[in-house]
């Protein structure tokens, strides 16, 4: 007998989510100094995590034999200041990822559907099908989410709508008043989760008011991290906002001690360093320049990006991925997306930004 | 229409975790002075984390913005070394905890059940709800595990049974050739999760080999921990090791990046310093004898403990943990185990110890 037997259908069916190869593993891999290794595929913070957030956390470092606290109770308070909501809103997860493991654990079931779009990030699919529940993937427009085709694909079977704003991969925007549309014509016993991890990259002219919509829409979930723009990464911290009701169901399924002390001693902190992130966004939006003029200049097609990275076609890209890593540059390919024809390069420091595009033109001229 | 409707039955019957209070909740409550505050709940190590543990996670700092290793790659290849395994026979956790969810969650859904004891580790009976499974709980004997009961309580629908060794809260030990006689006659299809959280704390001549039992019994996990002896409970990270087959099933519900970067980088020098477990050991064998023989002079009852915990018995346990709180002492109490005449208090250091003891003396002056 065969012991993987014994797990449900669905789970032996999951095929694990592909991340960004580390530096350490390329090294490894290609004997290369880690040093000399440029790494663009996660769409982490080139400027590493803020002064104010690494100070926190080597205050934490003596207390680390202890458990943290279970319910975030700093973490709320500050979180719960600074976007005008009440304790008994949020939710923290070791990552957004665990929050949304969260969101489906707590309202998925077999027999429920949860619908999102082509192109939409990955965790959305894997977190549907981990609960043994239908995925309902709705067909892109322009590689970013059709909201009123995702809105008559909902079924009766529909739990969970998944929408990113801005989408990873693809960077693809929707704009404010099509969410609120979406949300003032979906079903009210559908949760609509908005996962906005790239939020802090946008110009505010283009920041859906997310966080306000949650008085109006007891079935709206918002969905943060700590990842990006604030440089957190390595720690493991995000969070959602929702109505009490829902975040009282996901609290049941989360693990007790699910956010470790440093990330939420540090997060904390990062959320007082505005200077930081102001400084984060400027890096980003120069970088997102510095490629996306090469790639015209290149005459490589892309897709516009409001994130802190930007995906391009370019023929084969299992060919132009080896390519790179060859030279000790990793970016991040999409054949897990359907997407075989395209890469996805995150935006680095000017210099990392710089080689990308050294390789890029060298693989032009190969 | 509430919400919370939407979320199945067996999500919303859960009770979630009582942690242990922290030390900055109970400041905030009763108005102390951290710093007059000892907290004795959450068996956690009174020596902090190890020297060695500490360098690391300070060398890996600078990394923070990067994602973590998903793969664990070189905190996998020291357990492997350590404990004769193959990488591949290793799944990492956020704390032990998150291992026992990956093995409810890849294992267990609505139509099976899972076995195990009365007084047992609260996470087994949380991890079997949360799936929608049936919890069968075995009766107990002297508080511990009644091996042959709970392989004779073992139906057709039984996917897992969940076995502590030691067991917390109670401190009870089951006999090595016990275990070997259970796991011989335990029907092959049945995964046998065998948590050893506290097996550092054990005398060499108490210690199941339980990890060379691996190659005879493809269906036994065997779950550790970083957060008791090795004193990284604030980082999170546990392991479990196992066959391949489980190994992959794990993975398949294992969020990308669960365990964080730091705690990869301290549990990798941890295992390294063995001086700094040896102390450990050392300081709670001491903190045992000065615990219970207050016990026994102070006619105190109380539960043989081979962890780093005890608990004893103390009539109305909520009035006496309610009089510690006050005078600023934390220990657990145990009414979510059906002991409300219990409390458990954990091994800190001598003048920890020594502080529970004299609150509790006054207590019983009272």
């Amino acid at each position: 007998m065969s012991l993987s037997t014994l797990a449900p259908e669905h789970i032996r069916a999951i095929a694990p989510y592909q991340p960004g190869k580390p530096v350490s593993e390329l090294a490894r891999e290609m004997g290369l100094n880690p040093a000399d290794i440029v790494k663009l595929a996660s769409n982490e913070n080139p400027l590493g995590m803020g002064p104010k957030a690494r100070a926190a956390l080597e205050a934490e470092i003596a207390e680390l034999a202890r458990y943290p606290d279970g319910n975030g109770f700093e973490l709320k308070a500050k979180i719960a200041q600074k976007f005008g909501v009440e304790l008994n809103q949020i939710v923290l997860g070791n990552g957004s990822n665990d929050v949304l493991e969260l969101i489906s654990h707590a309202f998925l079931q077999a027999g429920d559907s949860a619908v999102y779009s082509e192109y939409a990030f990955a965790v959305y699919p894997l977190a549907t099908q981990a609960m043994g529940a239908t995925g309902i993937s709705v067909k892109a427009v322009d590689y970013g989410h059709d909201l009123e085709a995702m809105r008559a694909a909902i079924l009766p079977s529909t739990k969970i709508v998944w929408i990113a704003n801005p989408n990873n991969p693809t960077g693809t925007l929707a704009r404010p008043g099509d969410l609120i549309e979406f949300m003032e014509l979906c079903p009210k016993n559908v949760i609509v989760v908005l996962d906005e991890a790239y939020t802090e990259f946008l110009p505010a002219a283009k920041r859906s008011d997310s966080i306000a919509w949650l008085k109006q829409f007891p079935n709206l979930i918002v969905v943060r991290t700590f990842s990006k723009a604030y440089g957190l990464a390595g720690l493991r911290v995000g969070f959602a906002l929702a109505s009490n009701e829902i975040i009282d169901m996901l609290n049941r399924v989360r693990q007790a001690f699910n956010v470790n002390s440093l990330a939420q001693a540090a997060a904390c902190a990062a959320l007082d360093d505005l200077e930081f992130l102001q400084e984060s966004v400027r890096v980003n939006n120069e970088g997102m320049q510095q490629i996306t003029a090469a790639f015209r200049r290149l005459g490589i097609s892309f897709i516009e990006s409001s994130g802190n990275f930007v995906t391009f076609h370019c023929g084969d890209a299992k060919l132009l991925n080896q390519f790179m890593l060859e030279r000790g540059v990793i970016v991040r390919p999409l054949a897990g997306y359907g997407m075989n024809n395209s890469l996805r390069v995150s935006i680095g420091l000017p210099s990392e930004n710089a080689r990308f595009i050294e390789v890029l033109e060298e693989a032009m001229a190969d």
